[in-house]
This record gives C-alpha cells, sequence and structure tokens, in this order.
C-alpha cells in the first residue's frame, strides 16, 4: 500500500471518479424513474431484471456460463407464479433490499448448501463462502445465492456479495397478512415467531441482477437454472467409478501398493488421489511432483493406468516460493498471504493460463485425470482476509466468494482444450456452475448432515459427494460406504483415519458390495449424468424435485397417511438417484427406519419385489441382507454392468415390476468432448410387459457399434 | 414503501443527490490527497483521527457521551506508543481498511464483550449485535468496537456498522515480519496459523472517525476511555444490594408475599424486578400497569417502599396497539414489526419524549427504581432484519447495533430530568455508554463464560451482571450467587426455574452469607463506583488492568514460576472487585483452583490471614468454610455496614494485613444528582501500623455529617 502518491495522478483518478460517478448518477435517476424501477429482458422462461446499478463483476461472471438455449426451448412455457412487479425494491444505504412474497404452505429450497433442513422458510442466512460449521447459518462450500419455491419458480441473485436472506421471518407493519399481537403473560398461543408473508434478501450494492426462472414445477425450475447455467456436466465416464485417496506422505511405490491390494482383495476403484504429498511443497504448494517420493511420474501414472486408474491431485490455490512458476505469478498475487503462500489472482486470465500451460505440461500429458481443488471456500482463520487487495481490484469479499469458481473453471478449461474431460473435486462452488465436471465436498463428517447435503445440492446446480472418511464401527463403516455408493461422487477419503474398506471385518462383505454395485452401476449413472447435460435434472434430486411425489402431495384425492405428510414436510434423508431409483440411506445405529413411497409402484432394487406405493414403509437394515434400502420405479429398465471387473463390457439391463418400459441408453468414449459434435450413441432399449405377464427384452433398431459394450442382456428383476 | 413517485420530485432528489456527490467526492479528492490521509486532533491523551469521509451516524452520537475534560486532565500525559501514521488506511470498494501493527508478545483486550478469552489475539470477529450464541465470533450483546493494547493505547472505531476485525490472524506478502513458508509433508513445525503482525479492520464505510486513548499502562488507557465516554457511572445506592425477580403472572400480593418470604428467611434484597406480567400486554408491550395484576400500583410500589425496596420494571422495546402511547408513536415506527409490535425510532427525540412523559407519569412519579431494557440486542430470527427502514434514515444495520443505547440513554434521561438516579438493566451495549446506570446480561448461563464476560466487560466501558438464574444442584447454585455478589449488580433472576435462593438446603447458609455480604459491601462498593465515576477505574477488572499484577508480569527481576507466567496469558477466571480485593470464584463441582497472586502481600478476605505475594496459590472450597476465595491487598481498608439490615447505620472498616493504610470514603444521598454540585462527602479513614504492630484506626478530620452512616469502628482482620 503506497501511502504517498504522485498528487497529479491523484487529481485525475478522482476527476475522473467524479466525471464517472456524475455519469452514474444521472444513469441511475433515469433508472429509478421508471415506473417500474426496474428492466426486464426473458427469454426461454429466464427473465432477466436489472434492480438499480447492478455491480459489474458477478458469480455468473466468474462462472462465464452460457445458457444452452437449445435445452432452454425443450421445458414447457410455464409462467412465473408471481409478477415481477410484486417483489419490492428498496435502494437504501447504499444497498438494494429485495422483498419476495411467500404463500402459505409455500416451501423454499435451495439459498446455499445446507446440512440440516431441506425447506429454508423461517430461516436466515448470511450467505457467504466458508468450511461448513455445523449451522445452517448461511457460511456454506456453496452459498449459491439461488431459491426455488415450491410454487414453480427459482430465483438467482447474480451477486457476489455476503447476502443477506430473510427466508419468512420477518413481519412487515402494514401488511395484509400481518399476524395478531398476542399476550405472552395469558395466552398460550403466544409465538416467539409470528407468521411471516416474505422473504428479504439485503444486497450490499446499489443494484443488482436477478434472474427468475419459471417452471411447471420445482422441478423444471431447477431444470430451467441447469440449462441456463450451461447444461449439467458430463464428467469423465471413469469418474464415476469409486475412488480412493491415499495417505499425505506415501511415495510411487506406496500408492500402487494399495492398489494392488485393493485389487487383490477384489475392492474395485478407478481413481486414486494423491494427498498434499506429491508435491515438492505443500501448504503453499508447488505443483510440482516431488522428487523423492515420485522421481519418474509418466511412469508412476503409466502403472497406474494399467490397472484401470486415474490419478486426481491434491491441491490448494496458494504458491510457494519454491514453485517452478511462482516467478511468472508474482505479479499477479494479492498483497496478503496464506500458509505464507501467494495467493493468484485466479480472476485474471494471464494467471490461469500460466497455471493451464504448467499443468498441461507436468501433469495433464503424463495422464493426470483430474484435481482435488481444496481450500478455496474458508475459514476465516486461514484465508486471506475480507481486507485483500487483489490486482484485478476485485473486492477481497467478492474474490472470496468465487474463488474456488474461478479454479474449477481453469481446470476445466485445462482439460477441455485439450479435448480431454475430467472430473474432480473442489471445495466451494457458486452460481452458474452446473456444467463444471466437479463434486464439492467438506470435511464436515456428520453423516446425518452429509446425506442432506446431498439432497440439498440438487436445488442449486452443484454435485456433492458423501465422502466416507471414518466409522465408529462396522454397521456405520458400511451404511457410509453404502450411501456413497448412491451419490455422483463415490469416494472413500480415510487416508487421514487410516481405514480401509475392509477394517471392519464384519462389514467386509457388504462393503465390497458397496463397491461391485457402484462399479456396474455406471451405465445407469452415466444415462443420468447426459439427462442432466441435456435436460437440466440432477443425477441426484432431492424428492420434491419428483414428479411422482410431489404430484401425490398436491392430490387433493389422494388419501394419505398423518404418518406421510408429517414425514414429507421435510424429506432429507432420502433422494432419487437418476431418473427411477430412490435412496433412503440408514445411518449408523439405525435399525430400520421409514421411507415414503411417491405415487405409482415401487420394487426392491436388490429382489425387484414390490415394496409399496403412495405409503410409508417400513425397511429393516438387517432382514435387506444388510444393505441400505433402495427402490426402483414400476417399469424401470436399469442398465449396469453385468460384473465389476474393470474390462467388463457386458451390459445387464434389470426391468423392475410389471409395467412395460423404455430407456434410451446414452453411449459415447467417456472421455473426449467429441460427444459436442454427435459422435455419441442412444440406444433404445425396452421390455414390453404382455396381458398374460410375459416380459421380453428389446434392443432397438440404430443401435450402431456401441462404445462400451460388446453384449446386451435383460434380466427381469420381479417375478 | 412507493411504487410510483412523482418523477418530478425523484429528478429533484437525485439531482441534489448528484450534486452533493460531486462536492463529497472533491472533499474525498482533497481528504485523500493530504499525505498522511488523514485528519488528526488530540486533546488530553485523546486523538480523533477521520479517515476518509466518516459516516453522518456513529455510536457515540447515539450514545452523546461528553468527555469529562477535567477527569481526563488528572491522568499522566503519556504519548502513544506507536505513530498514528503507522496504521495503514485502505479505501476501496467503497469501504475502509485499517490495520494495525502488532509486536511480538502484545496482548489485545477488548473488541466487545467476549465469552471465553481475554487476550483475542488471533481472533478473528464480526463486530454485530446480538444475543451470545455461545461463541466468541464478535455476535455479542456489547460489540463495542474498542480494543485496548497491552502496550499502552486504546483505539475505537467509531462507526455503528458491522465491522470485521481480524486480529492478529493475517499475513501480508511484504511484510518484514512475514513468517516462512514450512512443508506440512514433512515438517512437525509446520504451522496452520502462521505469525502475524498486525490487526486489521474492515469498515464498510467510505470513512470513519477513530479515537486513539494513550495511558502509561492498559489500565490507565481503560480510565481515558471511561473519562472520554462521560466518565463511569454512579448507580443510585439503593442498587447495589441484592437483586430478586418474579414470575412472570405474579400479582401485587404475590410480590409482596414473596418479598415477606425473603425477609423473614433473612435474605436481604433491595430490589424486586418485575417481569412482562405487570403490564396489560407483553411482547408487544403497552408499557400499562395490568389492572387485575396491578390494580394500584402507587400504593404497591410504597409498600415495597415501606419494606426498603424499590421496583424494577421489565420491558422490550416494541409496542402493542393497547398501549395508551401506541397512538403518539404510530408516526415514528419502522416499516417493520417485532411480536408484532411497532418499532419506534429510538434516534428521534420525539419517541423518546413520548416515553419520558409517560414512564414519569405511570412509573417514575409512582415510586418505580428502574427497566430491565430487554430484546434490544437480537437474535436475527426475533428482530427486524437489516432491510427495516427507520423514519429518521437511520438504516437497520446501524439502529440494531445502538438500539439498547438509546433506549439506555432514554432511561437515564427520564430520571435525571427528576433529579433522581436509577440503577438497571440493559441487554445491549456499544460505545460510549461508561456513564449510564446500567448493567448488561444475557440469557446465556454457562458459569465460567459469564464470569469471563464479567472480566471482559471492564475492557469496553460497560457493566455487567453473571446474574444467577438456575444450578443443577447446591454446590453450584451456592457458587454461582457468591460469585454474583462480587459483581457490579448482583441479581437472582430465577423466576423461570423456579429457584428460591434456599431452594438447596444444603447451600442455604453458604447463600445467606453470600446475601449478607453483598448487603453490608454497599459502602466499599459504592465507593469503587465514585472511583469509575472521577477517574473512570471500573469497579470490576480484569487482573491485567491491575498494576501489581502487570508490574509483576513485566519485571525482569522477578522469579515466576513457570506455573504463574502459563495461567498469566490469559487469566479470564478472576478479578479485581474495588481497588483492593481480588475475588477468585469457583464452578460447580470444583473442589480447589488456583489463584494468581499479583505483587505484594494478599490476605484472606474472610479471616485476615496471610495468603501469599507474587504466586499461585491453591485455594480448597471446603477448607474455607464452603467460599469462594477472595483477597484482599496489604494495608487496604474495605469499609462495610455492621450488619446487612436495611436500617443499619454502623460502619464498620476493616484493615488488612500489616501495613499502614488509608482510604478516602465517598457517601452522598444515594439517589439524587446533587453530589453532581458538590453535595457530597470523602471521609479520611485511615489505620496506621506502628513499629511494634500495633493498629490504630482514624477517622480524618473534616468529616462533616454522614449521609448514610452515623457511627464509625475498625476492625483489624489480620492478628
Amino acid at each position: 500500500m503506497p501511502k504517498r502518491t504522485d498528487m497529479k495522478k491523484r487529481i485525475k483518478k478522482y476527476s475522473s471518479l467524479a466525471l464517472f460517478a456524475i455519469a452514474a448518477l444521472i444513469v441511475m435517476a433515469f433508472v429509478l424513474n421508471r415506473k417500474t424501477h426496474y428492466t426486464k429482458h426473458s427469454r426461454n422462461g429466464v427473465w432477466k431484471v436489472e434492480y438499480g446499478l447492478p455491480e459489474a463483476f458477478t458469480p455468473l461472471d466468474a462462472a462465464a456460463a452460457k445458457p444452452d438455449n437449445k435445452g432452454l426451448l425443450n421445458l414447457s412455457n410455464a409462467e412465473l407464479p408471481i409478477e415481477i412487479g410484486d417483489v419490492e425494491v428498496i435502494h437504501r444505504d447504499g444497498k438494494t433490499y429485495l422483498r419476495f412474497p411467500l404463500e402459505r404452505g409455500e416451501q423454499i429450497y435451495g439459498l446455499g448448501l445446507n446440512f440440516k433442513k431441506v425447506n429454508q422458510r423461517e430461516t436466515i442466512r448470511d450467505l457467504r463462502m466458508d468450511i461448513y460449521h455445523g449451522r445452517d447459518d448461511g457460511r456454506t462450500h456453496a452459498p449459491v445465492p439461488f431459491f426455488v419455491s415450491s410454487r414453480g419458480y427459482g430465483v438467482l441473485i447474480n451477486s457476489a456479495r455476503k447476502l443477506e436472506v430473510y427466508c419468512g421471518t420477518t413481519q412487515l407493519l402494514d401488511s395484509p397478512e400481518a399476524p395478531e399481537e398476542r399476550d405472552r403473560t395469558t395466552d398460550k398461543d403466544w409465538q416467539a415467531h409470528p407468521y411471516s408473508d416474505c422473504m428479504e434478501i439485503l444486497v450490499p450494492s446499489e443494484g443488482v441482477d436477478v434472474y427468475f426462472f419459471s417452471g411447471k414445477d420445482a422441478g423444471e425450475v431447477v431444470q430451467r437454472y441447469n440449462l441456463f447455467c450451461g447444461g449439467g456436466t458430463l464428467p469423465a465416464r471413469w469418474g464415476l467409478g469409486f475412488w480412493h485417496r491415499v495417505p499425505l506422505p506415501f511415495t510411487d511405490k506406496q500408492v500402487l501398493g494399495e492398489i494392488d491390494e485393493f485389487q487383490k482383495r477384489g475392492f474395485p476403484i478407478s481413481v486414486v488421489g494423491l494427498e498434499p504429498g506429491w508435491q515438492s511443497n505443500s501448504y503453499p504448494c508447488t505443483y510440482d511432483w516431488d522428487k523423492n517420493r515420485f522421481p519418474n511420474p509418466k511412469q508412476f501414472l503409466d502403472e497406474l493406468s494399467k490397472r484401470g486408474l486415474k490419478a486426481n491431485l491434491w491441491m490448494n490455490g496458494y504458491v510457494s516460493k519454491k514453485s517452478s512458476i511462482y516467478g511468472s505469478l508474482r505479479p499477479f498475487f494479492a498483497d496478503h498471504t496464506v500458509w505464507c503462500g501467494g495467493v493468484p489472482d485466479y480472476s485474471m486470465p494471464q494467471v490461469r493460463k500460466i497455471f493451464i500451460d504448467a499443468f498441461k505440461k507436468n501433469h495433464l500429458d503424463l495422464g493426470v485425470g483430474g484435481y482435488k481443488l481444496d481450500e478455496n471456500d474458508g475459514n476465516d482463520r486461514w484465508l486471506y482476509p475480507d481486507t485483500t487487495v487483489f490486482p484485478s481490484e476485485i473486492s477481497g469479499e467478492q474474490f472470496r466468494q468465487t474463488h474456488a469458481v474461478f479454479m474449477a473453471r481453469m481446470i476445466n478449461d485445462l482439460y477441455s482444450r485439450e479435448n480431454k474431460r475430467t472430473y474432480g473435486l473442489v471445495r466451494g462452488a457458486n452460481a452458474g456452475v452446473s456444467s463444471y465436471p466437479f463434486a464439492v465436498y467438506s470435511d464436515y463428517t456428520n453423516h446425518a448432515d452429509i446425506l442432506t447435503a446431498l439432497v440439498n445440492s440438487s436445488f442449486i446446480g452443484i454435485l456433492w459427494t458423501p465422502e466416507a472418511c471414518n466409522a465408529r464401527n462396522a454397521d456405520e463403516w458400511s451404511k457410509r460406504i453404502q450411501a456413497v455408493a448412491w451419490s455422483p461422487l463415490a469416494m472413500l477419503n480415510a487416508w487421514s483415519s487410516g481405514k480401509k474398506p475392509w477394517s471392519f471385518a464384519e462389514a467386509a462383505d457388504s462393503v465390497k458390495a458397496a463397491f461391485d454395485l457402484r462399479a456396474r452401476l455406471v451405465p445407469y449413472l452415466y444415462n443420468a449424468f447426459w439427462r442432466y447435460h441435456k435436460e437440466g435434472v440432477p443425477p441426484v434430486r432431492a424428492m420434491v424435485l419428483e414428479k411422482s411425489f410431489t404430484d401425490l402431495l398436491s392430490d387433493g384425492n389422494a388419501k394419505l397417511s398423518e404418518e406421510y405428510r408429517k414425514l414429507a414436510q421435510d424429506v432429507k434423508d432420502q433422494w432419487m438417484f437418476g431418473d427411477d431409483i430412490l435412496v433412503a440411506p440408514m445411518l449408523g445405529g439405525q435399525a430400520s427406519r421409514k421411507v415414503l413411497l411417491p405415487k405409482g409402484k415401487w420394487f426392491d432394487f436388490y429382489t425387484g419385489k414390490y415394496a409399496g406405493q403412495a405409503e410409508v414403509v417400513n425397511a429393516d437394515f438387517a432382514a435387506n441382507g444388510s444393505r441400505i434400502p433402495v427402490y426402483v420405479r414400476d417399469g424401470a429398465l436399469v442398465p449396469m454392468l453385468a460384473s465389476s471387473d474393470k474390462d467388463c463390457r457386458k451390459l445387464v439391463v434389470r426391468h423392475y415390476g410389471n409395467k412395460s418400459g423404455k430407456l434410451s441408453l446414452y453411449d459415447d468414449d467417456g472421455e473426449t468432448l467429441e460427444y459436442k459434435d454427435g459422435k455419441f450413441i442412444l440406444l433404445p432399449l425396452s421390455v414390453e410387459v404382455s396381458e398374460d405377464g410375459k416380459k421380453e427384452g428389446k434392443v432397438g433398431a440404430g443401435a450402431k457399434k456401441l462404445f462400451n459394450y460388446d453384449s446386451v442382456e435383460f434380466e427381469f428383476m420381479t417375478k
């Protein structure tokens, strides 16, 4: 920070500032004088509204996402259920206050990555990038300022500021819905939290861009948001197997030894994650291979490849003086350090180019599959403060909110430019990242909470892994690994606890079954990702994004038990996996659980037996073969590999229930971007059930040579 | 919120805004062009520095405190140990970043009311008004933006914004003290938190007033701050006895019955607190007596008076439609309600006048002694949001930070105008309130933490009560009540738990002893408050504000045990009470504890026996007669009442140790402001110890008729 500056320079600077301010005020006066206080543009069910004077830098700028307009056109032309003019806007104190109406019974989803509840109504969030501290207060790895209303619309506040959100907690003096006062001393109905008919958002800037998304239901709103952000990601197919991470100080030989041990014991893995020790210095990082532990990275990566594995490299964004790129990055450092490392301004293309060039040469070209981008979220005690000055002039506050986005974008660019796909991990995310091949993770490990985070990730355009790090006993270990197997990125991250999949002997079989299952599910899951990419439907979805569930709730004629209605208020412990599978995880110590089955018949995934419909069923872990309950929709086709063997090319298409069904199975090379040029196959598969119950599977015409399969076979699960 | 406004009005408004902005920018350019980036004024050891363009509204405006310049002149003329020019200031992003240098070993105190630690170095605080949630993160009842350095200076950031404070947690790239990077994989000395040589404060406004306070030590810095804020408060003398609060729905008869029960059992109390039920409606409040429970308030208050008690009335600031003042307040309401009640803009003199007029007539004139001002701090889930619009145009953020200050000021004005003193409770505070007769309290009850809050209150110009609400057993109950007896406001607030002082039979005697002791200590404590008023020395002080303690630590020749040095790092569980008494509270379940005795000899308060000097002593609760350890300085005089009887007028002056000592005992009418016109006495008391150890007590000449005492007697505690 220079204390003295040349006076002329200063005068010049402030004169131009003054001129700019005058111009800005004139524009502002004009904007504010418009009857409606805003300008509005709409396209394909997305309305962009500019309130006041929006800021120059936003999360969508950071993500650089381009709407998939073709995809958007395929959605319904649903109107917004609210009038944009009904959103009240106040510009005051240099800030923008937004107020959205709430109806009785309306639920609100999203508002960042939350861990405790699905319905965010009656909560307050200070949305800011941070590690998750165990409280849903808005400090989270993905403070995405996007919400979805159960009425069928969504709103993105395109601000990289820390936002305060009062979601149905406040009362206006003049509201027609204002609750009535009561006397606490004498009235038992006195409430600490009276009814609120609005959501208020404080945006600490003079103005803001707001995007409204319509949808015929909450599910379509999410689709529209994801397509607006470029469509969901289609990650490298190898990323959908099981991942395993090895301890910090491991050498190349130790890594290969560990992998051989997995393969010997029959636990299929497809990605091995190297923690900081692969680098010659870390915390801060060199991004250079450590010459002692990894003397020949190319050879090491080739050995991995022979075993059918990709390497994922841990890194954080803080640069060691010993790094080969320290010198080139030096001019672009912020004025603060983190762990004594330089903080490059990742918002600058020059910075990302330096990384991309070095990473291509030192990692990608040798065969590295991707990265784990750590420590770009928080916490305050470790990271650069909000007072940090960055060369790009993006403020510390805004940089922190989008740091992870810039890093994910950089790695995505690195691979895209080489016509390669990747799949990786990032500890932070914000708006606009649906198309990035990254799953968000945390050091926070409460099992119930990280599963709720998985459910909630589906509202805000991010992927999440409830990675398995540790467990107190065999029961919990087995349940943690089974649950992660039904997530977008199935990872064992137990290097710190020292746990291996087989560490608890009693659980070794069920853990192995989960590993096998995950490997075999790749065709089904890859297909779900294709739908995420093309239609914006997340591969893992909250129950309130599943039509057969919300249809049931909104069906006035449905006879639902009190128990069902009560549990349906906030379904945070079950989810849809792909189109047709419903997963109901269990926690350590839990012997049985209730599961809400939506409309239509549902069948047990493992046995094909009928499980129920539109009802609460009780599932018992032991009776279920020590497996968490998983159900499949009537008539659904579930394409799986015949075995978990890495070379398996035989497809088994399971059919569940008693209805005819069909599926269009996506297949491509799994590794390049050539699918964007049409190099993919949609294989028509169907099962017809005749009147006498006979089932017949058919592989449709038009199936050219498949990429990943040599043969297709049907398996009728329901007898 | 009007959605349409007349265009001409708007143009006019924005034209003048534009003109103002131009003028502002010119001024700003001028200010920023000054070599030093700030303007500076100093007086009596206080430097006011204006950085950039300070805001129109500040906490000191809210408190309306006037410096006691005469008092300030009596302090040393110590210089600041830092150059003001060494404070780095950056204006960016519409905000002001301040950076203060930190030396190795320097400790920082204050930064709001914290509950866990005394030394705030290596912490981060988002200072904002809120209830305390159990974490020292800056959300607290008194987010006073003031810090004291152990180097002997203090700084007040005079901002009513939410401030981010990074107190020794950040590292600058170019700092000469920048720590060296290490490799986490191989270096055991790798640190998650490298050394930091600065404190950074983000003030979210274009500029800010900052006050620097010098002092020959931390203690004098605190004195200077308090005198700058008008000097410490001198509350009504009756407020120094024990307080008791009765249940919500109590009627006048029930209150009197409860008081009679206390008196029958011999538990002296001087104030009875009425909870919400005294009002005809509460949450929101009418401030009107409930006609059923209190049909004749005057008669009831007279009955209290006969028993030697004052009434303290609970209230919060949210107004019921049924209130007699609702109509007059209606034009001054904010646009949000709290518990369905109107939120008057307490920053407006008109609003405070409406309250003062009504309260005078309905409460004060009937004999009410004061108020408990509740719910003016937080939490977010209950209070008006930051998006609230107030008629005064003070922002919601700023109003929330100072709401409690305005309310305390209003009640202080109410009594002052009637030439009366009060003593009350308020749940929030901010800068500038030293002269207000209020103690801050919380619903948070962790015993260790509320005692640390008591220690920390002494840095930031507030008083705090670690009130006794409940306990799990007799041991804890006794220790909670004993500790509160050595605080600025001794209160039992157990109406909710239903506990009475005698609820645990085994503890009844020691609790009664604590009640008796508190009643008898009034002369000593009142004298301590006089010193607070005249010299700014808080009646309860952290050990680091006690010279004999810091002198010992900084004495290079002192032979201090490792144990002493270790414990001295963060003394959060013992404090000075008045000039000469050291209190070492204990927690439920704790059988013994370590106490740090400063330089000079210390004697047991109860027995007068020698306890130690400059050492760690071990104190045993049972062996100490089930009393928490309390020590008195060698030669100290402790003036006490001879008994706890409300009519007792006999003064017993205890002398401890073997040194001669003297004391100037303050006495006045205890109730009016006439002491400001010189209507008080400073009675010279002394004890001379001759060479053969004979002790003689003397009452000095010039003692006119005393206000509160008929006779004086000496008691030599140390044999």
